[in-house]
């Protein structure tokens, strides 16, 4: 069973633990294989954004966070963005942190959900976030320099969040 | 005539007027209206990203900002941002810059250049940017809420700086 709970200062080793699994791939996130802790902390641990963790079998798995996507004009859309250890892909920690999430946007009064650069051969990322209701609305062409494959696109993927349907 | 240069520190005035001017019609960026100096400052001078300053009879009439879209493994695409103050728009300023901002780009060695939020109703902008070879990419549903019109939608636009053409 999978819990998701807020994330805390105490589950930073954890949570790097996963970053750096995540980013030594090169395959679906932007941030060089040589990242630092301090980088892993900026981008997981802020009083700036929501931060929530995935646990299995009493193990931090993944996390996610929830932000608006811009300032002021633009804050009705909300941003999210995922990671799940790679050693545990495939048990459906992604799709229950997504629910999640999309829970949490709605009842923060977000109006839809916007997703700035998912690496289009990440396919078990696209695959779930278009099972969730996202749609590509851009396509950001060799927008990010794969570790095996070169440069590939990036997808900009949205959905509204009302009404609500999963 | 229009001469673009570095911005630096004693332009801060100058900048914040033309800011503060182009935020407070709330039709093309999100900052909302009140916005603070320091909002500006932070937007448009830092030691992360390059700034230039155009000047025309004297008076510093807009800028813009040249910066990597992305770290890393995304960071060979560019981004940048521009204001015109309002009251000089029409006479090539946006043009100027943009050309400008191109080369700089392209000497920087980028691949590409990426806008990740041209509000759909600014037609000028729009039309400016496909006249310098950039493509709407990408549509953002209702992302921006326009000071008079609502939610209007907002375009992700894309060109690559190989090659060279204007």
């Amino acid at each position: 069973m999978i819990v998701i709970r807020a994330a805390n200062e105490a589950d930073f080793e954890d949570i790097w633990r996963v970053f750096h699994r995540v980013i030594a791939k090169g395959d679906s996130y932007v941030f060089p294989p040589d990242a630092s802790r301090e980088d892993a902390r900026g981008y997981w641990l802020s009083a700036d954004f929501k931060t929530f963790v995935a646990i299995l079998d009493g193990a931090v798995v993944g996390m996610y966070k929830l932000r608006p996507n811009n300032i002021g004009l633009g804050a009705h859309v909300s941003n999210a963005s995922f990671m799940v250890d790679p050693d545990c892909q495939g048990r459906g920690i992604g799709k229950a942190m997504g629910l999640h999430c999309l829970e949490e946007a709605r009842r923060d009064g977000y109006l839809a959900m916007q997703f700035n650069f998912v690496v289009s051969t990440n396919t078990p990322a696209v695959k779930l976030w278009q099972q969730l209701g996202f749609e590509i609305v851009g396509t950001l062409p060799k927008a990010f320099h794969h570790a095996e494959l070169g440069l590939v696109d990036a997808y900009v993927m949205f959905r509204f969040l009302e009404p609500w349907q999963n």
